[in-house]
């Protein structure tokens, strides 16, 4: 089989039309305006983009209610991961494990030292004051991720707070990429924006790509309290990183901020659904707070392949640290796609070994 | 008056209509067929970005005569720079002064000591055989625009060939920009993809964003011998690194090869038009192969401020290394826009100091 490192990855099977269960997106898709915005942007595009996104952070600045001092915006929070990683240079950094792989690429592409905190099945694997136990001076990094990729689970506010608190006393800079944060249920309540002042050693990650539905356009932002901070994150790259159809796009997705609200309420109801029929199947479910599900099958370490012949996509968790074989994620999608997935999940389970 | 650091900021001065002399482009503007793609990739946005750019690889390729394990495409040339050197981890550089400041940037931000080697301008700053001999092993990378920006100069062949021969037997990477190379007069001389298979030290860096006028879009593409040098520039940063709708131009742009020709060939008379003009009026004028002109003004030194009052944005290089107050450079652009350049120069040159 082709190797697929990360989900989304469509094109290694050519012309092939596959149904992605292993990208995990506002089901309600990209919203026209945004579109149409973009092409706009691609009208635009035979002039440089705006090297400082001006028009792009004051309309980001009104929604989330911080200053436009306090944004930087990347081509997607993956490319703001690396500056952020260029230019803290940290020799040590904490990752939780299992988390979103690309944290562990861009620290050992910087040469840093990576500690995994592990987080445990039987605890549902969430992230506990286990955490504040294990901070140290001398940890130049810690990167949460919340809702947690790919487990689905919420870091708790208090905790937050403290591990925020805790970091800055001890000169720990605390990233949280909250890409998923807007898709999330309690996204109102788990919100840091308010420790942005007090602690500059806080740096927040936000992405439109999931809860816009706009991955192919990449774009995400930075929130920091820190002007020398974000002083050398705009060093730590080019000028023209994102593109003008994605600042025009983002613009444009400012504009309807009830889209994440409406993509949460969407999938709500299909996640308890997934969740009641995969439990049914035998699966173990980490019950998720957002647009995706982990699960792990005993009997059955196959399920990407074998959904592969039914021109689906799952993600296979099987190389996360602190995972391993037959743990699977899978996005949330509209009812239908949904119901096609347990149908050809309950195809494969009564298959014979292959 | 506002910090430009970069040209093309022409947002700085809100809606403001400014003729933009300060970016080069291909005066010929976009291909319609690579808008039209780019419209189709951001309907296809809400996909992830084939982090592989197998297709648009597969059309370089095909009009590079290289082969696909040849090529790694990036968000603008720019982008491929900062990969590169974080790939590299170079703790010496070298770079000619003057020339594009995103290469010192990028190496500092990677904390390495940069080495000038000055160009001088009654040797109409070119590139000779003195960058021959100091060359040293020790030198872990040497960076060489070629076109030079903002000379407009090219290094001669030979001299680029032996450059290439001497990096490679003292193991110092050798990476050339040949971002503006397809508009250049003598592009297929200077061409040095002969020499990829044969020195695994040579990397090129070439852009889309000039030849075919689309810097809005963000696409440019690495071509190197060395398959370890490619993988770790594909681990220094994001797979999603390029757009759908900056895919989808690439690969409209590779079906239309002759666009930078057609470029050329409309910037020659109008380079020799400009050139001859602005020496009757005083100016010191570097002779240019390409879509752009660096010239020298003893008597005036505002002229950037004084032309934005009209309008116009030249860029002003008195901060380039090697360069000083009275250096200028401008873009070729179409026969009516340089006119009106010329109008609005005769005029500045005949007010009183301000």
């Amino acid at each position: 089989m082709k190797q697929v490192t990360h989900g989304g990855d469509v094109y290694a099977w050519g012309e092939r039309e596959i149904l992605d269960f292993s990208a995990s997106l506002n089901p309600l898709g990209m919203p026209p305006e945004v579109a149409q915005a973009a092409v706009k942007g691609v009208a635009a595009s035979d002039r440089y983009p705006d090297p400082q996104c001006r028009a792009l952070r004051q309309a980001i600045a009104e929604v989330e209610g911080v200053s436009t001092e306090q944004i930087f915006c990347g081509n997607g929070a993956a490319e703001l991961l690396d500056r952020l990683v260029l230019a803290l240079r940290p020799r040590r950094a904490m990752l939780l494990a299992p988390t979103f792989g690309e944290y562990e690429r861009s620290l050992r592409a910087n040469g840093c030292k990576v500690i995994f905190h592990y987080l445990k099945p039987e605890r549902e694997f969430d992230a506990t004051e286990d955490l504040l136990r294990v901070l140290r001076p001398g940890l130049d990094l810690l990167i949460l991720c919340n809702p947690n990729n790919p487990t689905g689970r919420t870091i708790a506010t208090p905790l937050l707070e403290q591990l925020c608190r805790c970091c800055q006393a001890q000169n720990t800079m605390l990233a949280v990429d909250e890409s998923f944060l807007s898709l999330t249920d309690e996204a109102a309540q788990t919100d840091l924006r308010h420790l942005l002042a007090e602690c500059p050693r806080l740096v927040l990650l936000r992405s439109l790509t999931k809860s816009y539905a706009m991955p192919g356009l990449r774009l995400g932002y930075l929130l920091c309290g820190d002007p020398a901070l974000l002083e050398g994150v705009a060093l730590a790259g080019q000028p023209w990183g994102v593109s003008v159809p994605a600042q025009y796009a983002g613009i444009a997705a400012m504009h309807r901020p009830d889209w994440p609200r409406l993509g949460r309420e969407a999938v709500a109801p299909q996640r308890r659904r997934l969740t009641e029929e995969l439990r049914k199947m035998g699966f173990r479910v980490w019950d998720s707070r957002i647009n995706y599900l982990l699960f792990y099958s005993a009997f059955r370490t196959d399920l990407q392949e074998r959904l592969l012949k039914r021109d689906i996509l799952i993600r296979d968790c099987s190389g996360f640290p602190g995972l391993g074989t037959g743990y699977y994620r899978i996005a949330v999608r509209t009812e239908e796609e949904n119901a096609r997935l347990l149908r050809a999940l309950g195809e494969v389970c009564k298959e014979g070994r292959g």
